[in-house]
């Protein structure tokens, strides 16, 4: 039976000591309430730190590669999947993912949270950029929700989960 | 010898009357500078209009289809490129295109915007969305443009074009 | 209305001089039938070859680069699609192709004509590697073409589009 | 750190009851050698079979499925990555896995051997057809390798493993 998966976005290299925070924090999180992370696999930055945090408490996570080898591979991924595609593997990301959190923004990132929308799928955003969180809002309506620190971008997952009637088939 | 592409993304369905007339004037206008069009070639809204716009003045039009067959394909595309990969196909659109315009939005054109600028590359905005301007803006810096309207586009294309030093190589 | 496209798959370096010759007057003889060449676009062995053949009878050429640039295309092609997927662009070149002809034979040629197989599309195959001949007749079934020349590819390249109702939506 | 990937390739629906004999064997010792296991995720023939035995050794199970969906997922994947852009996945399972195993044939595993061989990597082939063999050692030289049972197969993955100096980053 497939695992929960819960995508964390973010930013590699432009990453703040904030959002490289936020993602340990919500990795950790995502590892205690036993889902499974899945991300861009990258060894820097947010998607390092969340990782890192998921390992913290043991977790299982999965980093999907920009590149078509292991070279910028977070250690702390369990199961590495090349996609030798760069950036068109964002939608793998967001399709796989039964729900979808951003944590902080750059390009890479807010395009995951476009596409997460253009699949009609849930997106969960944290990042201290004030002019994403209407802009986002309007893009995706009640597809769009605002979190205010990790812990509560988790309890918004929760929520997401219980209101898909069939979480084991909810990605489209 | 390659032939200089300009990408002009835009919403299907959900196209409004003034986004399927800016993408018909600037289909045309692309045409007119002797410049190849490439779209996700749909044919419905902003996708078809900008296709029957280039044809009204006998331009090259290039359609990359998000489905895995033909059956949503614009009647004025030229070039049916079938990717097969859904969504995944917006980062080749935005790949092979020399500069980028979007013309509406939704989150498919919004997800196009963004990757554009991961890739560096450049991306004229037209739309009335008033949040999307300052937010593109602020993550795109110098490769965000807003045009006000379908002439401007094209003069900013034009500028853009002749900024960078090797259009025949300019995608990333 | 989109233009019948042919697509020719074959090695780059390790094209022989008979595959460089096969392609070149696959290409010419595409040219003069009126259709669309798309190929991997590459500026070596078979791939350059077909497009300088298409060229010189003033044909219309489409590349599907496995780069995200354009540093490897050959100077022959008019529509280059820079793909940034790698060897996955394989599947695009056979979706968008109406029939396909392998020329030549190397491990990505090879994949190629799978792929084809598997989206249930005819292949029309020109080599000199007597092992492949079974084994894709095989594989294949009435699907697999063994072409002798040049001439005789394009022979059964018209039957075989004559034989498709609607080769307009030809592609799955 | 990343655990080493195995990769079975292996037809869904034209599968051979030898073919799911074979595939349930692999599974269950990819899965008693502590290595992950990757497969195409579908819920038929030889894709179905490994992930069942990797199971019933309480190995860990990796699907790339094909679809947008998970409708097709074998009940038997724990982690299910949905690349929604059909058989261009392929690409993927050869790129993330240390190894691959051809299990069976059909056109979509033949592929799957050709991108392993592009890709330089090594494939270990079982099935029971006999044009395979010499074409594919043919096509690989070195990098082909002809497994007489499920037994052999996994020995010959343990060599290969040994000979790749670091398995950790053996996927190009």
């Amino acid at each position: 039976m497939r695992k929960t998966i819960i995508g964390v976005m973010g930013p590699g290299d432009t990453a703040s000591q904030k959002d490289r925070e936020n993602a340990f924090a919500l990795g950790k999180l995502i590892a205690s309430n036993g889902w499974v992370l899945l991300s861009g696999g990258g060894c820097k930055g947010a998607m390092d730190a969340v990782n890192k945090g998921a390992k913290s408490a043991n977790g299982l996570t999965v980093g999907i590669l920009f590149a078509n080898d292991h070279l910028d591979l977070s250690e702390a991924v369990d199961i590495a999947i090349v996609s030798g595609m760069g950036s068109a593997r964002n939608n793998i990301n967001v399709l796989s993912s039964d729900v979808v959190i951003a944590c902080g923004l750059a390009a890479g990132t807010a395009s995951e949270i476009c596409l997460t929308l253009k699949a009609e799928k849930h997106v969960v955003i944290l990042n201290d950029n004030e002019l994403s969180k209407p802009f986002f809002t309007d893009l995706g309506k009640d597809l769009t929700h605002i979190a205010k620190d990790p812990q509560d971008a988790i309890e918004q997952v929760k929520r997401i989960l219980a209101s898909v009637k069939e979480p084991a088939s909810a990605a489209k």
